[in-house]
């Protein structure tokens, strides 16, 4: 049976070739690794993890937290600031779970404290540079009141200071993510100490992005980290220096619907809705969407074409530059490969996964 | 029941009024009106249509098609260059139907001619400037080849030439959608033509996409339209003066997750999952990724606030600029309403819809 719309590869080799390697590296550094499930959101790949001992997750939400819990997981993270109007369906879940929930202000705490049923261990969340979520480490204030409020809480313990150092994805190169990386280690031991001295409790320290955890040794003073991506890796960790292109575990195989030779093109069934519309900037300064192998039945596994670029998309097309002659090989029902620019979005957009051999990998993806 | 979870918010009423717009102004013009269904992808809304009376629609997918052509749509058109490995699918189809296929190629009428066991109508995809698929309208001797070539096939019957004018959204307002439009139709009629002219068939002119069937009076020769987004509209509609703010008929109802006044933001659990990563340019020449309005009881249906605009989207988050007074006030559980930049994208990200009384509107969404 050919392949006959857009749907995600994996390569399952690769795939756990990867999450050895980052189980590895922290087991050495002797730091519990907690990978984040919202790249795959497949019970499956979740199994690849069980299989090599992994016990702790990471999640972005009550949804995905729910699949995974029902699938048997008992320590879950949900790395997003709690809305308290999700605790009912939190009260609802085993007493056997060690669940872990973020928090960054005193009205969520008082809010969830009044509706919450069962023991939850609390994360305070901390911006160390990425102006997304957490209070900054220097507003000693804010975060003393809310450690005090949730000392108040008896179903809540206060486990940690837990970060996401986002802005390693806007760093040029390896050196960037390290500076990035230091400079948010530094500030979070430095909160830690100054809580300590305060009088206030003993608490972890949680980071993690898969930019710093591929490409940074030193993680003094770290208990956990959360890093997800790495298990697909794609082209934005590769442009970043986190990956090799062999290491990127997933193709999204399209099949062309259009042959233009004179303009180097073709067109793909393809588009926003299965890649996203995520794009990354070329050598030549222009946006483009994805780079492409092309499919044989010699090899299973395609590395993408030199100067092969998805250029542009729109909702279900794609259009692929790979220069006059090649394009004129590929023949409307002909198979593309396309190597995602980002590998959690595309793998959202997926229904399901095959591997090389097109057997389906477990069931429907995405929550 | 509170939304606890990003949901999209439809107003029924705005749609509905969308519709009967789009369809009075081609019913006065006597052009067949297709409305392209990739935009809602569901049967509910489906039925507002066919309860104004639309027979005829458009679909970006066979898989789209299976859906509909499931719930009782008899007259179809699939917009996207076929794709012959999709041809046995096509075969299972009611014999009722009136199947609709696009092709730009003739491997493609080979490839599909070979399987095809039902009678089609198809329909030769032209370039008039979207650079995306279909034959230029100047390359005479590849469109002769292809209409000889379907002549050929007993189950094949050529209907007519269809294109798709994308490059209107480029366009920076009314006047150069004017300008791509009157430009199309022009080549588009010529070829018509010349096709006549040297003793081809007679065939129809299909066109349509939402900036122009909004902005544009002038449609001399045109047969169909298959403009689609105009049933919800967005942001990049409103933008390209497709329509007013008050005619876009949806949101996406946000749980804020944090409230950060000194920096006069705050961050909503709603991020490329459920908008996806598409942006435009504001006025301050930086992206935004939608228009914020603040949702009160006493208004179901709240206008965007001015100079509120949602400034990044991560997997699950948005952050999103209020200015700090306003910031001040929204706190972890409320919600704010965005009002997307691509309503296609966004609706296909969608799990289901509601309406303003939170009931859900039909089923599950998205194919």
């Amino acid at each position: 049976m050919p392949i006959t719309r857009p749907t995600l590869m994996v390569n399952p080799e690769v795939a756990r070739r990867n999450i050895r390697a980052m189980m590895d590296k922290f087991n050495r550094l002797r730091i519990r690794l907690r990978p984040h499930f919202k790249t795959h959101q497949s019970l499956e790949v979740g199994n690849w993890f069980r299989r090599e001992g992994i016990r702790a997750i990471t999640v972005s939400s009550v949804d995905m937290a729910a699949r995974f819990i029902a699938d048997g997981w008992r320590d879950v993270l949900i790395a997003l600031p709690i809305n308290p109007n999700e605790i009912p369906v939190i009260n609802t879940w085993p007493d056997d779970l060690a669940l872990h929930l973020l928090v960054d202000h005193v009205a969520a705490v008082d809010r969830a404290a009044g509706l919450l049923k069962r023991p939850v261990d609390m994360w305070l969340k901390i911006d160390t540079g990425a102006r997304r979520c957490g209070l900054v480490p220097e507003d000693s204030k804010a975060i003393m009141d809310l450690i005090r409020r949730i000392g108040r809480q008896s179903r809540m313990r206060l486990r940690g200071l837990l970060t996401h150092a986002g802005h390693t994805y806007a760093a040029a190169n390896p050196a960037g993510i390290r500076r990035c990386h230091r400079d948010s280690l530094v500030r979070m031991a430095a909160l830690q100490k100054q809580i300590r001295d305060a009088g206030g409790p003993e608490l972890q320290i949680s980071v993690g992005d898969t930019p710093a955890c591929s490409v940074c040794e030193s993680f003094t003073g770290v208990d956990e980290v959360r890093c997800g991506n790495f298990v697909f890796y794609d082209i934005m960790q590769y442009r970043l220096g986190s990956c090799r292109l062999r290491d990127i575990a997933v193709r999204l195989i399209c099949p062309v619907i259009g042959s233009y030779p004179q303009r180097g093109e073709v067109v793909v069934h393809g588009g926003k809705v299965h890649l996203s519309a995520e794009s990354i900037s070329g050598d030549d300064g222009k946006p483009f969407f994805g780079m492409v192998a092309a499919c044989h039945a010699a090899d299973p596994w395609p590395m993408p074409l030199p100067r092969a670029r998805v250029r542009s998309l729109s909702q279900e097309h794609g259009v692929v530059f790979l220069g006059g002659r090649r394009a004129a090989r590929f023949l409307p029902g002909d198979l593309l490969a396309i190597l995602p620019v980002h590998s959690c979005l595309t793998a959202d957009l997926s229904k399901h996964i095959i591997d090389l051999q097109g057997r389906r990998i477990g069931s429907t993806i995405s929550i």
